[in-house]
C-alpha cells in the first residue's frame, strides 16, 4: 500500500472505530494531501457524506485548475455520487484500494477519460468484510439497497 | 410552477438573498416535502452541498423504499454529481425547473431509467442569468470550470 492509500485506510479505519461505515479517502495534490476523510453516515446522520466526498469537503474550495492536477484514492469503488463528483471537478485520476466488495462506476469514469487504478488490497477488503457481516443493513443503506 | 417547484424556486432565493448560488431543490415522497435546501458553497464552504444534494441531506437517512417513490425537484439541471446521487439513491423521477443556464447529465439519468422532465421556467432562468452576470468566477467553480 502505497503513502498516500495508507492515509485513506486510516481513515477507514478511524470510521468503523467510531462505529460507522470503514470507507476512507485522501485527495492528492502533486504530492500534497489537500484533505482526508471518511464515511459521516452513523457519525453525523449524512447521506451525503461518502468517504470520498468528507475528503473533497475536508479540501474545501480549489481552483478547478488544481482539482485537474490531483488524484483522489480512496478504499473502495467509487459510488454513483463519488463518481459524478469526479466528473464535476474533473479529478484525472483515481486509485481504489479493491473492488471485489462494491463494483461502482469504473466504467463510467473510463468513457469519461478518468485513469483509474484498482490495487486489490486485502486488508481494506477484510475490514470491508468484517464491517458487512456485522451490520448488514448499515451498508445496504450506503449503497440505496 | 407547481407547488413543490416553488418552494425549490424559494430556496434558490433564500440563497440568492445569502450571497451565494441560487440553485434550490425539494424531495418529495408522494405529496409530502422530506427535505428542502440550497447551494451552500458560500454560506458553509462546502463543495459537496449543491442545491440537491442539500435536500437530499436535509431529508435525513431515509430506506431505499422511500427513496425508489419520490421525486426531487431542482431549479437547475443536476450536475454529474447530483445526477450520480440520483442515480445512487435510486430517485425514479427528477423534475427540473430550466437547463438553458446548464445542462447536466439529463441523458445519463435517461439512460439509467430515471423520468426527468423539463419546465422551461423563465423564473428559475432568469434568477440564474443574474446571478452569474454579478459573480461568474462563483458559478465557475461551482460547476468545475
Amino acid at each position: 500500500m502505497d503513502e498516500f492509500m495508507k492515509i485513506a485506510f486510516e481513515e477507514a479505519q478511524k470510521g468503523y472505530a467510531e462505529g460507522g461505515i470503514p470507507i476512507g479517502s485522501v485527495l492528492v495534490h502533486q504530492g500534497r494531501v489537500l484533505g482526508r476523510g471518511h464515511n459521516k453516515r452513523v457519525q453525523q446522520g449524512s447521506v451525503v457524506l461518502h468517504g470520498e466526498m468528507d475528503a473533497l469537503e475536508n479540501a474545501g474550495r480549489q481552483p478547478a485548475s488544481i482539482y485537474k492536477e490531483s488524484t483522489l484514492y480512496t478504499t473502495l469503488s467509487p459510488c454513483p455520487m463519488c463518481s459524478g463528483t469526479i466528473l464535476l471537478y474533473g479529478i484525472p485520476k483515481v486509485v481504489i484500494a479493491e473492488n471485489r466488495t462494491f463494483r461502482g462506476e469504473e466504467e463510467l469514469l473510463r468513457a469519461r477519460g478518468v485513469e483509474v487504478e484498482v490495487i486489490d488490497d486485502s486488508a481494506c477488503y477484510e475490514l470491508m468484510q468484517k464491517f458487512i457481516q456485522e451490520k448488514p443493513a448499515l451498508w445496504n443503506e450506503d449503497i440505496g439497497v
